[in-house]
């Protein structure tokens, strides 16, 4: 599926990619290449990778994976001809049990033979088909980060991996948030269907104005407040267990890859 | 799609039919033909049979059409093979200038050379998948009839045809209103999706637990009203006109058909 890249798209983001790498592009990704998949990475050292995995496996909704590669292999020629994954991101974050000690615009220095990638779908790809569907994304109108919570939901453990699901926030009028079902209904790949609507208190948050991460957003007296599952939980997870070693993407710098977003919609 | 039977849902709907048209079953047909559609009928006058057909196609949720008979014709073979609209409903009712006149078993007595039958789809069928997929249907697990409310939506109307949108309302918990908005959006012709969730007064109703139509049910504390577009609409609606003759169904005294449930879904 995920190398049925579209006419068009590819283009656009290997040129996106061109510009990242050679320093032309050092802010977040959001704009960039419109219509292309944007990613989130986690980078883990193979002896953690395996448990990893499992935990994607038992948590697709959070954690759906775009692809994983081979130890110490840094491309991934099933999203983008020319990716390198230790080049392409505007800005990573470096890791060191559970500590974040740099943030580096490219892993020339930390690279390890030894380190596997995951590269795990994003909300931007279905916030694209709410938009084009005329649905308001209210933290994208307001120009701020989505709020993201914690919520009393648990993943799905393993022996050493995990916690509670974060989930993200999105404000919406009913009619829209029936049709904003429907429509990420169909992108399982990108977080698919909300997780909740209606009262946070049921799924453990207590304030819904109080985010535990990104930025508060206005709720109208004639919306509901609609739960995905938020590919935020299995960083939050990782660093429960502060592995020796690990890489992310810093918040909002993504991996742009030469997929559609349209590619991804299940029907 | 309609003529698209299933195998086993045909023998079951046809010897349902035989025991109606027979009186050996005079009740509601809930739980006959199980897997068979059920569908509510609505009989005009061909005069009037146009301006309600652009009723219907202006207004698809609540009144989804599987089938338009000519004007006399009491057979709707796309439907069923041996279906006799005259015989095979347990019990209808005919109106006059508006008023109900009378509930015979069949129509040998009243049946007219210029009538044509509307065959509009029911939730019936949606509710199948949702029990079959193990969601909580309130007025079924409370064996009364669903409740129905004059909302605050405007139907599309025609030059005479106007008025409210009758609503249904299932209340569930929030995992389960996410799955049945999946579920009930692959059936657009019997209601499709909700349209609406939530605050009830958002569209005009004052108080759940006083239903227009049917019976109240019990919502709890955890679980959102979810409201479907209702087959009682082109009734409310026609009645408002006070035609000069009509005859519909009885509540939930159905016609069966020879199509199975599952061969309406979308996809």
């Amino acid at each position: 599926m995920h190398s049925n890249s579209q006419d068009g798209c590819a283009a656009l983001a290997q040129e996106s990619r061109r510009l990242i790498r050679q320093g032309g592009h050092t802010g977040p990704t959001a704009g960039l290449a419109p219509g292309c998949v944007q990613a989130n990475l986690m980078i883990l050292p193979d002896s953690l990778a395996g448990e990893f995995l499992l935990f994607c496996q038992r948590n697709p909704k959070p954690c759906p994976l775009l692809a994983v590669t081979e130890p110490g292999q840094y491309t991934v020629p099933a999203l983008g001809r020319d990716i390198d994954i230790r080049k392409d991101v505007p800005k990573y974050r470096v890791w060191r049990h559970g500590e974040l000690v740099a943030e580096p615009a490219d892993l020339d220095a930390v690279w390890r033979d030894d380190l596997v990638t995951f590269v795990i779908g994003c909300s931007f790809s279905f916030e694209e088909a709410l938009l084009a569907d005329g649905i308001d994304v209210r933290h994208i109108s307001m120009g701020v980060n989505v709020p993201m919570y914690r919520s009393s939901i648990p993943t799905a453990g393993t022996r050493s991996l995990h916690g509670p699901l974060v989930v993200s926030m999105r404000p919406m009028k009913a009619k829209d948030a029936i049709r904003a079902i429907q429509i990420t209904s169909r992108f399982p790949s990108v977080h698919g269907a909300p997780v909740h609507l209606g009262d946070p208190s049921l799924i453990g948050i207590r304030d819904i104005h109080q985010p535990d991460y990104g930025d508060p957003v206005a709720v109208h007296a004639d919306e509901i407040p609609v739960f995905w599952a938020c590919g935020v939980t299995p960083q939050a997870v990782i660093h429960t267990v502060k592995p020796e070693f690990s890489i992310t993407h810093a918040p909002g710098h993504m991996l742009i890859t030469d997929v559609g977003n349209t590619s991804l919609a299940s029907f």
